[in-house]
């Protein structure tokens, strides 16, 4: 792919170099063509904390104290954190982070947490814990439902209604499940809408070529930035509910949504606001994370699934699935800290709801500004986003760089991406690793930085634009 | 299986009823029986930190200052465990176990520890990051490896020697993977050795049934305690090589060799030592994991394996296996800290040291008291362990209780556990879990728990076996 080593791939947020990075500098030079730039920029991938965001005090907090129970008693940590961190300790087998989680589908007393924060969300719509699992990062919950649902060869092949573009991880996901993935392209000129006759399409397409029996949706979505209105969501889960598809909901981004007017509603709350003849039907997994954009807690791997109206037999399964292993315990008590959070009379609660406004103004200021910024550039066109962590504007790309891109076997827009990277040091995402397949080309980036980061980014793959339009005038 | 709750799953190693338990005596009472104890005590699985047994503080140290980076300058925690916590932040993008792991296979640093630690413990036998993979836990790396090895049905179906007994996970394991567990029996008579004729009878016993292709070894044995010497494991690599067999050498207890004159060997650097005509050509795999007696971190879920001889393409396989998806970078920060401890030099080399020295004696005091009691015991016979942390004694039960069992329908050393657990609030292992199918019975105990704890269970034990002989004389 590129020239660059694996520990180039650290970023900072500071343009002042600092003394690793300027002996990273050097040793490049060493090794090869000195580069015109000091450290690799990755925002291909949602990746908060490597971009420099910060993580929340009280969780981290809460984990060092259970991690380290001395702490417990302990000062220069607050006092809630504290309590807290000994009421999870509490429901860990002898008070230690490290027993095996009391089950293979999460600790009881997290999935009820789970359950309460489902509750409040959704404004009182009941929620089990016995529909909840835990598991080791929403890539693998996802994995484990869709393993579940592969069946048959060809004709009878299970397929999956997939989003274009999709998150950049999910053909890979749809494939080692052995899913057929069928496309409905999202309306680029709305903004990146669903749209119900495209979903109809989409389904008659599948005749004769695999057998429908689920339709994933990202919303807000990941890469579209794109966030459904009760309208939009209403009509999938009636296209849903006719066609007998399972709804995939994934809902990691559901802390982030920051477009004017725009509000984060649950899949489970409208479909159980349709009344019964729904509610008791459809069948919904939904999905969230650590790696929500408020947390952007990637590295500790922790997810949970609530599913609705799911048979029990597929339920135990999933419940048992993860057996005779468990997933780890510390991202089980991070995630009872995400869904249960300080309230206004906790000590924590000041500074908790500082860095949380902190991080989701950086990303509805990013996401403005760099879609502007992207927007004056020509040939680029960039949708605004109202919720998630990325854009995905379009390239319209020279045709002399396609040719070349052609000649050299590769999608153009990975081309791009490619001499970005070499130039700048800056990695964006191709469009077609998010399953674009269209004529346009695309690419992907990850907003949720430090605004200096982002001013930094966005500088660098000006001067690179700008050298392409001349090289291709 | 009982009328238990989950709750009651905590063992606290110690007679007297703290208000915790004397609360939920209370509770039971209300809920239904009194039962004669205050709270359920499970040895049956290896999970010491479960059973009340303390993580190692410098792991723990590291860990708090890694997940809180304010603790770095905290004097309350040792200069070595900070400079150690921001050496480890270094390698984790944007200096946060928030950020993914680097790759899917693990942190590039850790993997270089891990080989450092490797070379150390074989004498110099050479060590390759590349060979390396880090999971969540080596219930995981083990499946990853039994997953690639599955191909066929019937005749050519895979198959895997299997020691019995096993470890207790291993049958699901292997069959999840869908593989055809060939059992090979251990020696019980003589400490349950591996003897060379029973494997290859076990071989010839899978002529027209399956195709072997793996041989599985515990070693130290769970849940023998056998610890082979240099060569018995000689013996079992010819074997290998001649039969073509992949080695699978779980080695996740190599930390707890204790037996008079045994001494930690690992088949790594015994193949090695054998020479170039083997240690070209037998392809095995290496197995240790966070779990280990001296760490004894089962619910952090960390894990290595080490590959040699495996082709290139199957290594990459196992390199990409876990794509898009990665392991969790804290339990890898735990791993590189089990694999470098602190050294006589460093501030925390002392209490690190009498940490370790103070598990390891309690382990070797705990195996050697609890089978001296065992064998007192009428019906009991249990085989010396000199490694590991369990002990699998045999029961010779009175024919009236096998018949019993028979009529319930449950093996008769279900029904003895199950008893024990109602009657007393002991929970060990069943001997048929182990993958035991020969006509005697046999418990499983992990005998790695504080020594109070010991005896008090030991004391429980002992109280439900003579009532045992009493009912049925
Ligand atoms: C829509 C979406 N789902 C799932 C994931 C992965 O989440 P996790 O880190 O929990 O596996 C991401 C992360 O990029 C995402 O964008
Ligand atoms: C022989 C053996 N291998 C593997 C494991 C599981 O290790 P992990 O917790 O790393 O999955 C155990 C734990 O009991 C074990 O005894």
């Amino acid at each position: 792919m590129s020239s660059l080593q694996e520990g180039d791939l650290i970023l900072r947020g500071t343009r002042a170099p600092s003394r690793l990075q300027a002996a990273r500098g050097t040793e490049k030079s060493a090794q090869g063509a000195e580069k015109p730039f000091q450290q690799v920029m990755d925002v291909s991938t949602g990746d908060p904390h490597r971009a420099g965001m910060k993580p929340v005090s009280f969780v981290r907090q809460v984990l060092a104290a259970c991690v380290y129970p001395k702490l417990l008693d302990e000062k220069s940590l607050p006092l809630d954190a504290r309590q807290r961190a000994n009421t999870l300790l509490g429901v860990c087998s002898g008070r230690s982070v490290g027993s095996y989680s009391a089950t293979a589908y999460g600790i009881p007393y997290v999935c009820k947490s789970v359950t309460e924060f489902i509750m409040r969300r959704d404004g009182g719509v009941s929620s089990n814990p016995e529909d909840i699992v835990i598991s080791s990062g929403s890539t693998k919950t996802l994995l484990m439902v869709l393993h579940l649902m592969a069946s048959g060869e060809g004709e009878t092949r299970t397929g999956v209604l997939t989003p274009m573009p999709c998150p950049h991880t999910l053909p890979t996901l749809l494939n080692m499940a052995g899913l057929t993935l069928v496309p409905y392209q999202l309306l680029e000129d709305q903004g990146w809408a669903v749209e119900l006759d495209e979903l109809h399409r989409a389904l008659r397409t599948t005749r004769g070529h695999c057998s429908p029996r689920a339709i994933y949706i990202s919303n807000p979505g990941n890469p579209t930035g794109h966030v459904q209105d009760r309208k939009s969501i209403e009509e999938v889960i009636r296209f849903a509910a006719t066609e007998g598809l399972v709804l995939l909901a994934d809902e990691v981004y559901q802390d982030s949504v920051y477009g004017q007017g725009k509000e984060s509603l649950s899949y489970k709350r409208v479909l159980f606001e349709m009344g019964k003849e729904y509610s008791k039907k459809v069948e919904l997994v939904s999905f969230h994370s650590l790696s929500s954009a408020c947390m952007g807690e990637c590295g500790l791997r922790g997810a949970y699934m609530e599913a609705v109206n799911l048979d029990p037999a597929v339920m135990k399964y999933l419940r048992d699935a993860q057996a005779p292993s468990s997933p780890p315990v510390l991202p089980q008590l991070a995630l009872e800290v995400m869904v249960n959070p300080p309230t206004p009379e906790d000590p924590s609660y000041k500074t908790y709801s500082q860095e949380i406004l902190h991080s989701m103004t950086t990303l509805s200021q990013n996401a403005q500004r760099a879609c502007e910024f992207l927007n004056d550039l020509s040939g680029i066109k960039c949708q605004p986003a109202r919720g998630g962590i990325f854009l995905f504007p379009r390239l319209h790309l020279p045709p002399q760089m396609v040719e070349e891109a052609k000649m050299l076997g590769v999608e153009a827009d990975v081309l791009y991406c490619q001499r970005l990277l070499e130039e700048e040091g800056v990695r964006l995402g191709a469009g077609c690793e998010n399953g674009q397949v269209d004529p346009n080309f695309h690419i992907r980036l990850c907003v949720l930085a430090p605004s200096d980061t982002l001013d930094e980014i966005l500088a660098r793959l000006h001067s690179f634009h700008l050298r392409l339009l001349e090289r291709f005038p």
